[in-house]
């Protein structure tokens, strides 16, 4: 079994992302924090970790970015999924019944259509979508609900009161599996694509087109880009580091060529993974969408 | 008198921006989030509001990055502030009685080496720095503390137990001041540098060299840009918004000679502001920083 660490409460989407990356070898491990997953990888507690990188509505998780910079940790895989929230209740508790719904911040704010539709439905803050499931079991109330992804309602024994009632179904997110350098090697990830994908982190002196002189590195070679972020440097105000996804391998010798180009400019450049990449659209959790919005009660 | 939208309680950091940015003008007025001061402005309520977009740790205020692409308004100044964090108690309250303190996470974060070193004080979260002064000063215990900003200590009449207790002193944010573009000529600003800065947004069509030929606008007229930042398009996945900062007025030939290059290739560009810019690093919060981390108990 591969020790997979995760943030949130059993049946986060984070857990769903590590049964999909590493199959029936994955033994998915909730963690409080980020920074507690990351430190469980680095000493070696566990075998590697699956961090959240990018949502298509509310853009990057900045923590997570700085955190492959700051460990010594290298990325071995990628895949995406779907975010359909789901209205849950206990088994047994019909929608009408309803009187007031949990969730995360972010996922209520992403089903604002839905609650101003339901105004009989009071909504209040919860720090997790998973845990706000457990905690309405928990409780055992016939009123009470929460917003989560399906796979939440299978881990609790809850039920499935209305699906797909977030505002957007262009709703995914982007996980990475990062493991020790010495430990890559032995983790088997469910391979999602044929095709490469490289990420880097670099700096580069201030001044009049040096992101532009940096970037020449792969356009001068054709090479494409799917994603470019800058996060501040500590102590250097209003200073970045750039954390660029290349399409491409490591082995090729374009991409050789061009992050040898690259090391001339910058004052630094780090490879934070080379790794098979998501196929470009994972939907798995929205195969039925044909029922989005259906009401289940 | 001017009136500006601000988030947070009476004596945030954004207050004490406002106030920089307008001079004896300022009328501050607290919001409870950044979507009602977008919305108090465009509405015509207030006259301008004050945006944090950046901070020198935490990195960029991604949500009033998407506010400015989404209201018609236009950026008319610009500000930066040295953020130093306070043990801040009711008055005639000792060093040495303090049993819990409150902040937002982030400034408790920023404290941690404080915190660790005094054992003896709880933590715990509360939803604003200003907010907590507030609260502790309401409670009027002689046990507990609040982390803030000097200048909420002043507003609620509190008095400052430790200064400068964050863990990193190069601890700078970035305010926007913005405006409808109707008003913003009878506003006045409080001249911060003579030199402008022009901020836009600008979306290329996905594809190999599509940033680095949108940059060589730029760098081929030795323009300086000073920041970029990517924001995900809705319902668009894993496509992106760039926002650049350009060291430069749009009164300038060579800025609109590149803004003009830049229409050629872009799917689209909007300027979101032309102003003075901020001094390089306005440290009006650090003047005082021998006496940084001294007890005054």
């Amino acid at each position: 079994m591969v020790k997979a660490a995760y943030q949130g409460e059993r049946g986060a989407f984070s857990e769903a992302a590590a049964r999909k990356l590493l199959g029936d070898a994955a033994d998915p491990v909730p963690h409080r924090t980020f920074d507690e997953m990351f430190d469980s990888v680095a000493v070696g507690r566990m075998d590697c970790l699956i961090a959240p990188i990018e949502n298509t509505l509310a853009g990057s998780v900045l923590k997570n970015y700085d955190l492959l910079e700051t460990h010594r940790l290298t990325i071995i895989g990628e895949t995406s999924l779907g975010i359909a929230h789901n209205l849950i209740a206990p088994r047994g508790v019909k929608f009408s019944q309803v009187k007031r719904v949990y969730s995360h911040p972010v996922a209520l704010a992403q089903c604002e259509r839905f609650l101003r539709a339901n105004p009989q439905i009071d909504v209040a803050q919860a720090y997790d979508t998973a845990g706000s499931v457990k905690m309405i079991i928990e409780n055992g109330r016939s009123d009470e609900a929460a917003i989560a992804g399906k796979f939440a309602a299978e881990v609790y024994g809850a039920e499935v009161l209305a699906e797909g009632v977030e505002d957007h179904h262009e709703n995914y997110t982007r996980f990475l599996l990062v493991s020790q350098p010495s430990r890559a090697a032995s983790i088997h990830v469910t391979t999602e694509s044929a095709d490469m994908k490289t990420t880097i982190v670099f700096r580069v002196a201030n001044g009049p087109g040096a992101l532009f002189r940096a970037l020449a590195a792969f356009a001068l070679r054709d090479i494409d880009l799917s994603k470019i972020e800058s996060r501040p440097i500590e102590g250097r105000p209003w200073e970045y580091s750039f954390y660029l996804d290349i399409l491409g391998d490591t082995a090729d010798s374009a991409i050789q060529k061009a992050l040898a180009h690259l090391e001339e400019l910058a004052e630094s450049v780090r490879v934070l993974g080379c790794y098979r990449r998501a196929e470009p659209l994972a939907s798995n959790n929205h195969a039925n969408s044909t029922t989005k919005g259906k009401m289940e009660a």
